[in-house]
C-alpha cells in the first residue's frame, strides 16, 4: 500500500554553477531560483500536485496524480528555458517521510548532486494510490498581534520558529511533510490520520512558542483536491471560532 | 548616523484575497508569490539592493542605493503586472534591526495590512549612508554529508534549524538580518563589525546544531557590492580551508 | 471529419483596462502581455499544442490534444496570476480557417470582447481527430544576407512582409494558419496536404518579395508531434540544400 | 545633434542553439523568447525606454535615458537567468532610422550573429539628447467592426497588413520606427515632426487598407515620457471624435 508520492526536484551541479567563472550576483540567483520554482509549481499544480520551495535548489512535492511523462515534460521545460537543468527522484510510501526517503535514495543512486555528468536524470516510480490528507494551518490573529504591530523581521523569525517546531512534531508523529507557504500559513501533507494528531500538534506549538494555531483538514486523491477541502475547512474554522475543522465536509448541524 | 536602509514590501490585503470569493488553489498562490518576488528581487538588485523572500507576502530587503523613485517604479510594475498591489515602508538605522523597526512602524502607521483601502502606499526615507557589511555563510561539506546521503526533507529541516539559530544569534548580537538564500547558504547583513562576532556565531552553531559553517565577509556601499566581496571571500575560505575570510580583499601574501 | 482544433484566447475587456484610471505605461503592458503569453504557450505546449502570439490580446493556437479541463486549468492560472482574465473559444473544422471561424463565432456569441460582465468564459468543443500538418519555413541565408549586414529594422520589416504574404497565400490556398515565430521562422498549420502547395507558396514568395524560403514538413496527432518532424525535415533541407523536405521521414535512398 | 538613441538586443548564436543537439519544442522556444523579452522590456522601461518584440531574437528599443551601465546590468541579468546570452549595439542619430543603422553597424562589426565566440558584447554610445516623439495609433471601432464579428485570424492578418503599411510609410517619410504593440495598437517613434506627417499617414492607410486610424502624439525626454502624453492624447481623440490629437497637451478651449 503506497499512499503518498513524493518528487524531489534537484538542480544539477547548481552550487558550482553559481560561482563559475565568478560568483554571480545574489539578486540574479534569487530571481532565477524563484522563476524555476514558479514554473515547476505551476506545472505540478496543473496535474493536482503541490510543490514546495524547500531549499530552493532541492524542491519537494507531493505528486500523486503525476505520471512519468508529466515529470519529463516539466524537466524539459526547465532545460530549455533556464541556464540550469533539474534531476528528479520520485518515491512512494505509506507516509511522506517514507516516500521522501525513497525519492532521495533513488536520486542519490544516480550520482552526486554536484557530479558534472549527472544532468536531467529522472528516476523512480509513480504508483501511489492515495488518498492524500492536507492540513492547512495558520496563526490566530496574526495580523493584529504581529503584522500590524511588530518589527517585520521578528514576526518572520517567529513564523520560522513555529513552522520548524510544527514540522518536527508532525514528522516525528506522522511522517508528515510540513512547509511554510507564505504569510502565517503552513501546509502539512500526510496519509489520512485522526484529528487527534493535530490537536496534539496545536498544544505542542502553544507550549513551545506561545502561538495559537488553527487548522483545516481535507482529504482527496491529489494534494490540490485535498488542499481545497482543507482551505474551506480552515475558512469554516475562522468563521466559527474553532481550532480544528475537517477532514470531511461539515454535516448539517455539525 | 544611519548606515543601513531596509525596505518592507507588503502585499496589500493579501490574505483575504487568497480566499475570496473561494480559496484559490495553492499552486496558483505559490506561483504568484514567487513571480512577484522574482520581479522585485530583480528590480531591487538592478540598483544594488538585496531583497529576501521573507514571509512571501512580507519581503524585507537591504536597499542602500535605492531612492524613492526606484521604489515607486517597482511598486507600479507590480500593480500593473499582477492581481495584487504592494505597499512599501522604508526605514534607516544604525543596524538592520533598527532600520526594520523604522520601516515597519512607518508602514503600520499608514493602516492595517488587511485594510481594504490601503493600497500602493509608499512611506519612509532613503537617507542611509552605508557602508553595508554582508556575511555569506555555507555549510562545510553539505553535499557529501547531507544532500547526497540523507533524506531530503530532513536535510531541509536541518538547514531551517541552522538558519533560525544563526538568525537569532546575529540579531541579538549585532542587530543583523539573516536569511536563507537557497541550498546551504545564508546571508547576514549588518553594519561593519569585527570578525570576532562571526567566530562566536560559528561556535554557537556548532554547539547547538552540530553543523560546521564557513563564512565570507565583505563591505561596500550597497548590498550587492558588499555581497560580491563576501562571495569571493567565501570562495577563498573554501579553497584555503579557512572558516572565516574577510571583510576586506585579501592582500598579497595574506 | 474535424481534423483541426483551434483555440482563441481573448483577454477580457483588456483595452479599457489598459487606460483605466490612467493610461498604463507601455513597458508594463508589454511585460504583462508577454508573460501571459509565455504561461499560456507553456501550458498549451505541455499538452502538445502550439499557441501563437497573434494580436497579443487575442491569441490563436492549434490545440489538438487539449480537452476542456486543460483549457479550464490554464484559464484559472491566468485569473489567479495576473490582473486580467481570459475567455476562450474552441472550434474544430477541416481546416484551421474553418476551426478559427467556429472558435471566433462561439466566443463572440458569449458577448463582446469589451463587455465588462464577460469574464473567464469557456465555450466550444474539443472533438478534433487530427492529424495535424506543420510546415516550418525559414529564409535561406538570412544571417549572411540580412542580419549581419542590413539595418535591423529593415530586416524586420522584410520579415513582416514575407510572413504576411505567406500567411495570405496559404490561407487562401489551404485554409492554413501561418505565424511568425521569431528570427526568420514561420510556422503554418494545416490539415495534411500535398507538397505541391508549398512549392507554389515558395514560388509566390520569391516572386513577390524576392526572398528564398525553405520548408520542412511534418505530420502528427498534435502540433508538437507534427512540428518536431517538421523541424527535423527543415534541418535535413538545410544540410542537403533542398527547398522542401517532408512531410514524412526520409526513406533510405530518398 | 543626435536626438534618438536606439538599442539592438540580439540573442547570441540563437538559431543554432534552437536546433542543438535536437530541435527544441516550439512551445519551449516561444516561452523562452517571451520571457526574455518581458524582462528586457521591464528593465528598459524602468529607465524610461520602450523595447519592442521585433523579430523576437532581434529586439529594437528606443533607449534615450539608458546609459551603458543600465544596458550592462540587463545583459548580465539575461546571462544569469536564461540559457541564452544577448549582445547589444547602441546607436544615436537624428532619426530612429539613422540610429538603428548606427546600432546595427556597430554590433555587426563585432562579429556575426551566429559566431559562436561572440557573446555578451556591448558596443556603441549613449549620447542622444532627445526629445523623443511618440505617436500612438489605434483603429477606429475595431471591437465592433472586427474583434466581435470577424474570424480572429483574418482580423489579425488585417492588423499585420495595416501596421506593415504604416511602418513602411512612416519609415520612408520620417525615418520613424513603428511597431505593433497588441490589439489594434501601433506605436511610432520619431524625432519631433509636424502633425501633417501623421495626417498623410492616416490618409495613406485609409486608401491602401480601408481602415480608419486615429492617433495621439506626445513629446518627452524619454519614450515613456513621450508615450504617456501620446496615450492621453489618444484618449482625448477617442472621446472627442478627432483623428489626431497632440503632440502637446490640449490648451483650454483647444
Amino acid at each position: 500500500m503506497t499512499e503518498i508520492q513524493v518528487s524531489l526536484f534537484q538542480l544539477d551541479n547548481y552550487g558550482p554553477w553559481t560561482t563559475s567563472p565568478q560568483p554571480k550576483p545574489e539578486p540574479d540567483l534569487q530571481t532565477l531560483q524563484a522563476r524555476v520554482y514558479a514554473d515547476l509549481a505551476e506545472g505540478v499544480g496543473s496535474h493536482g500536485g503541490y510543490l514546495f520551495y524547500g531549499r530552493f535548489d532541492n524542491l519537494l512535492g507531493v505528486t500523486n496524480g503525476l505520471d512519468t511523462t508529466a515529470h519529463r515534460t516539466l524537466q524539459e521545460q526547465i532545460a530549455d528555458g533556464y541556464p540550469v537543468t533539474v534531476s528528479v527522484g520520485i518515491g512512494t510510501g505509506e507516509t511522506p517521510a517514507a516516500a521522501t526517503t525513497a525519492a532521495s535514495s533513488r536520486l542519490q543512486a544516480t550520482g552526486s548532486a554536484q557530479a558534472p555528468g549527472r544532468r536531467n536524470v529522472l528516476t523512480g516510480e509513480t504508483t501511489a494510490t492515495g488518498p492524500v490528507q492536507v492540513a492547512h494551518f495558520d496563526v490566530v490573529g496574526v495580523t493584529e498581534k504581529y503584522t500590524d504591530t511588530e518589527n517585520a523581521y521578528r514576526t518572520q523569525m517567529r513564523m520560522q520558529e513555529t513552522v520548524f517546531e510544527l514540522s518536527s512534531y508532525l514528522y516525528d508523529a506522522l511522517g508528515a511533510m510540513t512547509h511554510f507557504v507564505g504569510g502565517d500559513n503552513a501546509i502539512a501533507v500526510s496519509r489520512p490520520v485522526e484529528t487527534a494528531a493535530y490537536e496534539n500538534a496545536l498544544s505542542h506549538i502553544a507550549e513551545t512558542t506561545g502561538l495559537g494555531l488553527q487548522v483545516g483538514i481535507g482529504e482527496g486523491s491529489t494534494a490540490v483536491a485535498a488542499g481545497q477541502v482543507a482551505k474551506r475547512s480552515l475558512e469554516a474554522a475562522r468563521h466559527e471560532g474553532k481550532r480544528i475543522v475537517g477532514p470531511r465536509p461539515q454535516a448539517a448541524g455539525d
